[in-house]
């Protein structure tokens, strides 16, 4: 019998895109449901009870929850193909580092910029340019972070990219000018089909922005 | 050549118990190096230059840092014996969420009872109540944590266990009478060997917490 895959989640979350770079990379047919974060359906309450996330994938009716957990699943049970996690633990350990790096600090930062008033503007960019700069320093010589293949690291930092382009405006900074070596890395990472088909149209994300920063009287 | 490991530790840390518990269970010889958190060992500086953090592992040279990315390298390193995690993709997935569960609410609600004023107290004694409540009903009818072995979510979640007596006294509620189950769960981890010499002695935390909110000015 054909795996069954549904994948719950929300095209604009860049925890989300993790999930659907991983199944492409893995040739997963899944099937996409598109939550309404503000009228969240009862499948989601059901599958994901404990924090009522997206994203939050169902595979043959059993549900795996919190992104960087849903992509080690994905490569644990379809392992014949494209490992996303080296097979050396080391460098399996060095690999959940970095991406527990950036869930702790990259999601953290951006939203320090994005959701700043114009007081903390500067302290915010400051620290998210830090945080930056660590994973630059760390990028190493290959085409992938600290790879030659595309994998984990990859996929937990490639999805916050796509909010750069606001994040430059925003924050009135180029990222191409201050940190070169990343904006390279991204562009190869978005080169892969897994990833162009994953990341939403920078219009959109500038969109969803301009709308939240007026509910919080940003502008 | 027989494996040289080093654990950089703080004795008090309920993330670097979860380390010597890991060791132990898999019968490692290692070097435990107590820290001094208030002056770091060049040591520590070097090998976990990103947190600075405790505990840190350190394996033939290379370190390993994050408590739960320690315990699944022990884990995979020496994977011939105790193993911590399922084999089972979908089991791991379980263990994996659960352990990430204790990390985001446990630590926040335990800190919330000891170093909440009298104002707060209430409250922060509700969140840890709920966040307990949550893991009661998780527990599943097997001696460990949806489990018949001892593995990763009991080491993760068993080293805060050591603070409840100090919890009880300063929230002023008897952890037995609330989560009984909880608690027959616990007594079941000290009875091994790896727990009951990886925790502290109770009076030493009350103590610490004491001098602690003294220095917060709670008492």
């Amino acid at each position: 019998m054909a795996d069954q895959v549904i994948l719950l989640n929300s095209s604009m979350s860049a925890f989300g895109m993790r999930v659907r770079i991983a199944l492409i990379e893995k040739g997963i047919k899944y099937e996409h449901c598109e939550e309404d974060l503000n009228n969240k359906s009862d499948l989601l309450l059901k599958m994901n009870p404990v924090h009522k996330k997206i994203p939050t994938l169902i595979h043959n009716g059993k549900s795996v929850c919190e992104s960087l957990i849903i992509v080690q699943y994905i490569d644990e049970v379809w392992n014949d193909r494209s490992p996303l996690l080296p097979s050396d633990p080391y460098q399996r350990a060095q690999a959940r580092f970095w991406a527990d790096f950036v869930d702790k600090n990259v999601h953290e930062t951006t939203k320090g910029v994005l959701w700043s008033t114009k007081r903390e503007e500067q302290e915010a960019a400051n620290k998210f340019f830090e945080t930056v700069k660590i994973l630059e320093g760390e990028l190493g010589d290959g085409p992938y972070f600290q790879a030659e293949t595309f994998g984990f690291v990859d996929i937990s930092l490639i999805t916050f990219c796509s909010w750069f382009h606001v994040l430059e405006i925003f924050g009135k900074f180029s990222m191409e000018a201050k940190f070169p070596k990343i904006i390279a890395w991204a562009k190869r990472c978005m080169q892969r089909e897994s990833v162009a088909k994953s990341l939403p149209d920078p219009k959109k994300i500038y969109e969803f922005v301009m709308e939240r920063r007026k509910g919080l009287g940003l502008d």
